[in-house]
């Protein structure tokens, strides 16, 4: 958690009196002093190699505006997730710059004129219904550099439709499999490939569906190994997850 | 519940006066009267087809052997479930015609020479762990006089097994589904099929099976429809079930 | 999964050279390359006899309208279920052809002039409040081709109402229950007759029916055998099964 | 809380200083203060007009000794309930006295030479493997003086079990309904009375039984009015209530 | 489930000739075809001493309007519970003598000049906000003849208000208590008195409240007997239960 | 529960002949005979050293503003919690000398000129989306007399803001924790101070958060001690219980 | 987490030259570097006041005694909890100096020659079954230096069992309410004090107490504030707690 | 599923003559016909990269040395995992070339020399409980061929236990973290690195862990994105998913 060179530094300085004791005892004590409005975590993007990300639910559109322009001009990419239709308006009015997806309920910016997009990532939805997960997913994977494609509505009722697509799924170094019902896309697909499948229940079904609990349970319980379970409807944790597999940490 | 054609009878011999009002009024009050012991529901056979059969969890080996005795008497078939091998023992050397057969932890006894096997049931299980409880459905559907035919071993995990076997699938007039972990078969099985499925979930897996509840809520929210779902490691009530597809209710 | 004449017949080609070998490749691998437009899955009638049905909840009424519009034009039976009243208004103006039944919630067209419906299947519902799910169910079946007969407010708080029905409960080949509250019906109506019993749980009651766990255990517990249960609500899957058993599959 | 009669008294000879008010004041803080070891509740009979019971789970052989020998010097009614067969040998040596119920798990003393046995109370199973609950209810009545009869092994998949037996269902003053499986039995028989139904849902049954919670929710949710609903397996807070409702706490 | 009267008389005339056997075998197999719309259980009365009454959720105002109007033509009972305060507008337009009582969310309509009440339940809450359950209790109560008593926020964070109120708690012959939260007061009460408690959980509460579960475990986990519970929020289950206790089912 | 100087006085007073035996008895069996309206625990500062507070879900406006009209009326601290946004107009408008805090969804009124705050309790949060629970517990703590000090949106995705803040955690005498998502906040500072903390879990998340359940579970589960959990998303008794912790109930 | 004093001293060291930087740089780096064995947290005492403690489920009696004699090589307090009479067995012969209480499951040993007790903690329970938790809380309790006194057997059944005990439970600085069945007595200890209250849930009763979720809910939903919970069956936890609220920390 | 290759092959085959349609047909019908015993899915190494595993709970020690004999025999790789001691003393006599780890509760063999390792995956664990768990991964791994270094004994408690390890922590191309309690260290972990995070809950901890659940919903809650959940107790399933992290498929 400390960067050892500015210790060094420090360290350094104190010896040649340049530095006093009492400075560098404050700095080891609080080393998010400085951070100023709301702790924004910017140092995340060094110690996790990719940055903080805004989940807007419970949050006034103006704690997001504040939040978002202070990213901005940190000039760091902004992720805003799981914003409703009527707080996207508010937002974006106040920053323009800004994109919303409202089927994934995202918006976001990102400081580099255009971002190189590297590996490959499927993201494999059961049914038509299960889109707005999955696409929040897609956009995560392409703002942090993944290479995402989508190949939707291939519930094991037809397995032809999945397998199908055996070329695909061996070439990907990470699948993101999206399934409400019963969930039982992810231990199909798991049983076909290699690489890591990232499983994503949602609540889309009828009433044992138990807003998420049947297909979470099924996923957890996969036959296949190979499968990580994020939470239920959270296609950002998935996005992010098959993104860290795909590129090592490398963003 | 009336057998209508002994009333008319009883009826005439009121209008001719050699059967008393008194005796008409009793027996319309109380049908099974007669039962003895127990309340065997040995009427069970006129009204659905096929006799009572014998839970044997919580009752005492000589509970056991009064209930079997008394059906043997009868000449009706003996079919006592979830029979531990320890009560077996006690059971079987005081009725020895019957047999016991340890892996579905049935005994039963037939009273007819040889059972004429009918129709066609698929007893499918996902993993030699749910082998018990399949082999309770199988035994369940030759006594009561269905051909049965186990493929086991069939997981999900590896899609080929129940895919080479789609001749056989097509063939049959029900399909047990036996799986356990997350039971994600049953969903597969019944997107290849036309007959209707009878899913059983199991309580073998991991943790998250949580005693069955994994594979029951994906069977209950499987995406292809026709599905049936019994009780958890409940193979008897599947065999039942499946028997009563297959044949239509003619035993 | 493979239409075995069509395959045999491309070898044919294979061997006098009118077909080349890279093409039958191409298709072994892909065999719903063709089916264009959201992976629409028209070999279903192949496979299981049915046609694919569209649950409504969670898609757009513009992504239903395409999706039967193309069905009509396979001249497909088009079944629409959990079609709310609003989606319903639009649905129905831009295919005039689809009937819209608002208690069941369901929208549907048939290629044929009529249909011809055999066999019987009684749908009984245990309160007024099932019946939604119990319409579902009936119009299912009629649609597909079996016959329905509704059997409704025979709850067992009044037990002569369906005992009063004997006669009736004896003839059909299937019997869905509809019941929320307790649930029991399924057990009672499944200790008087001998044909399969379809149960359908329903989130109408007080609290602890814990939006149809309450039914759904009771009836997952049934002690009368010869019970499939399906999922909370879903009239639909429970008029599917019911007529692959009325039927055998042969829709 | 406080015995008008007795404070009356005191209150006269405060003012006739025949007694100081520092002892009233301690009275009133201490109502309790001579109960000795164990804080045995002996005026629960006073107030309640039963005495207390002792629930063994969780308490040492040793213990249960030493509270029931206390009951019996002071001529209380001694009833030990979740008894285990190897306690209860222990305790019935040193209280030779005590008779041990092994099917109940009971044990009990009673200080007069015969309970009188008034009203009408029925206590029904729904199978062979509810008794041990079936049996704990019907000896808390007797103990308590209730008349009890016992009408076991009429669950639903045999209606005509319990219809048979109307006669003796509409004379009953209370009805204790011991079901496991599914526990429809509960409503059911409230349909057919007008006495209360008391129901103890028990658990024996199929995974889904969930150690009772199946039954339980089946009853609570019971569609026919008239039913309370007392814990799993809690044979003897059935038992309890039923008298108290037999009898109007008149004991 | 025969009236014994009835079918002597019937046999009497088959004897003499003046009814003919198909009419009986035919009045014995249909006991309720003549009981017209919707199968109204209008023997309700004859077998459980008190009318059927109508649960209004999931029921459409039409269809309660016309039940209601069939109740009052038979000069039965009308009680309508669940009736929000849109669907009272309509119905009483429609059956003016109906009265609507928008706190307990009951219409209801008495046959009778007055009703005379008697015996004494007692129907206690442990806030405020359970007034709608209790009151719910409290009218049934009264329309079937049971003298009812409110005592309401009497909770046990301050018990000296439910103890300082023993003498009445002493009188009541039943005492329902309805409580949210954690339920406490039931066990507390059931302490106290030694007339049957019929509990009621509410809905009531913060999170862990579980939309009831909380105070339901709670009240099925009292350590003091003679607790009954009915489902959650159920204030006319209690008011019923609590009613046949009162009167011994002598409406 | 006594005022044990009052009741010597009475006792004084019936020696004397001033006081009749009969008021003395009525006050001792009736201690909140008194109190009026709603049976309002004006007693309660007395023996819980703080005033009762009022929850507002489930009350209607007209019944707020009664009960907190008669707390002023007696100079009693008024503290209102769950006061919709709706709802505490009208109530402001009727106590215009209420403050309301619509973050907090709380309105209160202090008899004194100011309040003297003494101590300190931290208030820390995981995430900005816990604000309003966590303001919650913040004005408890100040209107009842503690000193309290903000330190929110410090969750463990980036350690170093609370790892920032040893110092003043360790000052504080009592911490109160707000959590959502997973609530692994609250083990994480219980590791790093000696004084207790109290932990409540929110609603805030992801679907596996299942309305608190999730940080709940993992309050309770907490590897370091000295943790006590109150209900989900109840600030004000996260703010009570850490106030009568700092103060040890010396308001 | 950083010893200031002893920074201050190497920061010295360095400006003097007689401590290299890169040394600093480490120690930071790695402050539990020297730890050894097991990473034992033998700093806990200086951040939290209170020494590490070993949960013994899970661990062999081999590791065990290799943990307790490093404490006691360091004369630090030893506790071990949730230790079987058989581990113990073992552990004491290798650790003669260690002393076993059976009932309370744990072992201890302390360095010093007594331990001053100081402040008062109640613990009370609401049954005998509940004796194991409560005696691990006590020993807790007394270990760390708080005085602690019993108050058990005082269920809510008998109220005045708790009601008589006021004047004690007025004087505590914190009460322990250990309680399985409902655990309805922590509401109600918590309406007559002003002290804060621990409640801690145990595993004790009939089927719904649910391994101890019953009584959970019910403390957390407990009407009365002023309340933390504990895990279930976690003695030892709720000691602690008690413990630091007790004393403010200051062991 | 069909490798390509080999049809081609054949398809030139069958334009040459040498090879008959009906095999052909055949072939592509039955793709496991040849699988024999089991249905051992041999081909899984050629479709997933890794071979099938032997989860053992619920086979026969017989049933286990077949399928281990007849993997040596293909000379693939074999684990066997959940082997309890009992059996594996059967399994090792057997087969004397497997080698047992009863920590880790796993038995194998390999077919190479020995087996390179390359990358770096850390195996966490919360507490010495966690042992047998986080040992079944690092096994997992190092059969595959993952480096795997382990981590023991850093539970949130002790927060720089973890902390003083993040060089290490940074060097990692996954993490697996095993934690029971509350399961906070998944969090915590995942705050500060790069990599992706493989979760494990497990059932050690007091009452509220539930079995598990309490650490797994707080894994699939973590705030801090980049984990994946795998079962309960599954650390198997762990160590086979940070595996393909950290190999990217390439056994």
């Amino acid at each position: 958690m400390l960067d050892e060179r500015q210790l060094r530094g420090w360290l350094r300085q104190v010896r040649t009196g340049r530095r006093s004791i009492a400075s560098v005892v404050r700095a080891l004590h609080t080393p998010s002093a400085s951070l100023g409005f709301a702790r924004l975590d910017l140092h995340r993007r060094l110690r996790r190699g990719l940055p903080e990300v805004v989940f807007c639910e419970g949050k006034t559109p103006e704690q997001i505006i504040q939040i978002a322009k202070r990213l901005v001009a940190h000039r760091e990419v902004v992720l805003l997730t799981r914003l409703s239709d009527a707080a996207a308006g508010q937002v974006v009015s106040a920053i323009p710059s800004l994109r919303y997806e409202p089927v994934a309920r995202m918006a976001y910016w990102h400081p580099g004129r255009r971002i190189s997009r590297r590996g490959l990532v499927l993201v494999t939805s059961a049914g038509t219904a299960d889109l707005p997960v999955a696409e929040e997913a897609v956009l995560t994977l392409e703002l942090f550099g993944s290479r995402a494609q989508r190949l939707y509505d291939v519930g094991v009722a037809g397995l032809h439709r999945i397998l199908g697509e055996m070329p695909l799924l061996q070439r990907a170094r990470a699948i993101v499999v999206v399934a409400g019902m019963e969930g039982a896309l992810a231990s199909v697909v798991a049983g076909l490939v290699r690489c890591p499948v990232v499983a994503v229940p949602t609540s889309v079904g009828y009433g044992a569906n138990f807003a998420g609990i049947g297909p979470l349970l099924t996923m957890l319980n996969a036959c296949a190994p190979g499968v990580g379970v994020v939470n239920i409807d959270n296609g950002f944790g998935a996005g992010y997850l098959a993104h860290v597999i795909n590129l090592g940490g490398r963003s």
